[in-house]
């Protein structure tokens, strides 16, 4: 196999201090506690640059001294992990019965997870701001009165998502061109970090990456449930974007041309036949009977219930549901080869009635041999796309370039 | 949106070199003639990085003086210009019906280009083997008599093609397991150069983004026609290759599954509703009478010269052949939302009659508006696969690596 190299990017000493930061904190992240002596011999960078570059990370409180010593031949080496005190990030999630908000440290700790009832597929997308700009408000409020500095925001939205943070379409919220990042930066009144837009799929994809049961993959997908089915993939390490921005669109993949209807135009969709409002329709035919259902997680508990129970139509419903998902899989898997698809929100909650069927299904419908290598299993995560936005904030600090405050 | 490097590399002055050796090389490529101070201008390299570097790929043969000059104030500078002279790079392809050879110079001309009939597909592996090895040598014999050093040689196959470049499955070749790479280097003597082995799709997208009509595209599909249909996916660059390289599997999506059998044990899949004997059969229904068609080109000249009188039976089988396709490129779309998507091969050849309706297909399916402003258009290359073949050979010098002899 051919690697090739097609834009090599001049290189000169600022970017190599700033591309050998970024390795040292990953460094210190993955391995902590560990010395600078560790750091040297496994990175392979000399120890006076290690030196230099730890002195600088302790004066930028990015990085901290254990007081742990570890004893050797030679001086006892000081052990280094990561400051978790002085820095805050912050994701928000945009969910299909809520609004979901995470902060963590710059080790990844979760400082905060507070999911509030909201079904923004019911309200104005104005509301749907008031409502995400006060619980940021109240969060960011939060870590600073820990005393901690926000490094950074980002939102998740199940629906497409342009460069500048703008959202041209959301059909699970209804939403059309709402200048989203720009409107919270204001509703924020311009806060002195950044504030981002993604799709709920590409952050729980990073979240995945960082915190979940498959960390560090190079080649996964997280398939993310609620009204819509996305997928965030990572392809050879990287979240996979696309020319503008909207790869990772699987919801409106037609599986059955004479399914349900979709609210996408055509019928028999992905999104129709696994998304969380088909799957309680198809499950729970009296959840209707007093006028749509707005709250799906009582829905989905009965789901759960009855399938624990062995209730033979929602099992033998589940079943069906599983072998879509696998057919949707499957082309997932042939396009992108992923070492593994991982199932987040409704589908991961149902993931044990519907992988048998889904698993099946993938491997007959998959081209390559054994799925190409591919697993299928649920996500581990918990609110994993407010987890990724949290994370996506770190970034430019990961990067090897630290806040400027 | 979010940039996020989730595997920072250590850097030492020994990469800097190798890698500003690159972009100096690239840099020439893509403006000679240049000289050294436009270098250094344009790449932000010092004048005394750029001269010294200069002078090394001046010594190993892979840039030269033109002996233009171009006044300026101050002294006349020396242009540059890649070495066209002292090395090839090859590329084979296995077709529907035939082999192919190319092979380039550094500078990306075409030294030679054959094309020899040969249907792999009704032959044992062993014998498509000894005919491709035969073309190799010959080819290699050609350029070696030009004085020439062959820098690496890339077959491409229409089949899956795993890292150590063995095919374990090809449909459209009825292949299973064959260590195509290994093998055609013992028939070629283990030669000093390297021997890779990839998909037609991939050495296709490869040539599509340093040669074709879209070069330097980000986001780009090269949709390989033939027997089956694949997809090389350049994302963000790079390509797309997935966990074990199996990614860029289109040919088995299922469009229609009341559609016709497919080798692949289903049916409506795209390969078998607009791959090449597919097409065949749905326009020429007279073209089996006198046994299986082995010979494809001669067919396919027909279709043309039938859509070109306005044969209502074939321009309405080519308007219903490019609806599938739309079809499937929707598909393809709404996941990797790529700037282009470039149809090759026979798909390429009939494109002036599939392209209105696949078009108007895409732009109802695909779920971004204005399907994501991808584009749909038939590839301007000529054996696509063979020549990203020779570009891929090409790759370890371009990503400053000089060659050892």
């Amino acid at each position: 196999m051919i690697s090739i190299h097609n834009e090599p990017q001049p290189t000169d000493l600022g970017d190599v201090r700033v591309a050998n930061r970024a390795v040292v904190l990953r460094h210190v992240r993955r391995h902590a506690p560990c010395s600078r002596a560790d750091i040297a011999a496994r990175t392979g960078l000399n120890k006076a640059t290690v030196s230099s570059l730890v002195g600088e990370l302790i004066d930028q409180r990015l990085i901290r001294e254990t007081g742990l010593t570890e004893n050797r031949v030679g001086r006892p080496a000081t052990m280094l992990m990561l400051d978790g005190a002085p820095y805050a990030a912050l994701g928000l999630q945009i969910g299909a019965d809520e609004l979901v908000a995470v902060a963590i440290d710059l080790a990844g700790n979760r400082l905060l997870t507070w999911r509030r009832a909201f079904t923004a597929g019911t309200v104005s997308p104005a509301e749907t701001l008031r409502a995400l700009a006060a619980l940021a408000r109240r969060a960011i409020g939060r870590v600073g009165a820990q005393g901690r500095t926000v490094l950074g925001l980002t939102v998740g939205v199940p629906g497409l998502v342009d460069p500048t943070g703008a959202v041209p379409l959301a059909t699970a919220l209804g939403w059309r061109d709402v200048s989203l990042a720009a409107e919270l930066r204001a509703a924020l009144r311009e806060p002195d970090f950044a504030v981002g837009v993604d799709t709920v799929a590409n952050l729980a994809a990073l979240a995945e990456q960082r915190h979940g049961g498959y960390a560090d993959g190079a080649d996964l997908v997280h398939l993310t449930g609620g009204t819509t089915i996305g997928a965030g993939v990572i392809a050879d390490g990287r979240l996979l974007r696309g020319g503008r921005g909207f790869a990772g669109q699987i919801g409106h993949l037609c599986l059955d041309p004479s399914g349900p209807a979709c609210d996408c135009g055509t019928r028999g969709c992905l999104s129709a036949l696994v998304g969380l409002p088909a799957v309680v329709r198809r499950l729970l035919p009296d959840a209707e009977a007093d006028g749509p259902v707005t709250d799906y997680l009582p829905e989905l508990a009965r789901i759960v219930t009855l399938a624990r129970r062995d209730d033979p139509a929602v099992r033998a419903g589940l079943t069906e549901i599983g072998r879509h998902l696998g057919q949707g899989v499957a082309v997932l898997v042939d396009l992108l080869n992923p070492e593994v698809v991982l199932l987040g929100d409704h589908l991961g909650t149902l993931a044990p009635w519907l992988l048998p069927a889904a698993r099946s299904t993938l491997a007959a419908r998959a081209h390559a041999p054994g799925a190409g290598g591919c697993q299928l299993a649920a996500s581990t995560l918990d609110t994993a796309a407010a987890l990724g936005g949290a994370t996506a904030a770190l970034a430019t600090v990961e990067a090897g370039r630290p806040p400027t405050r």
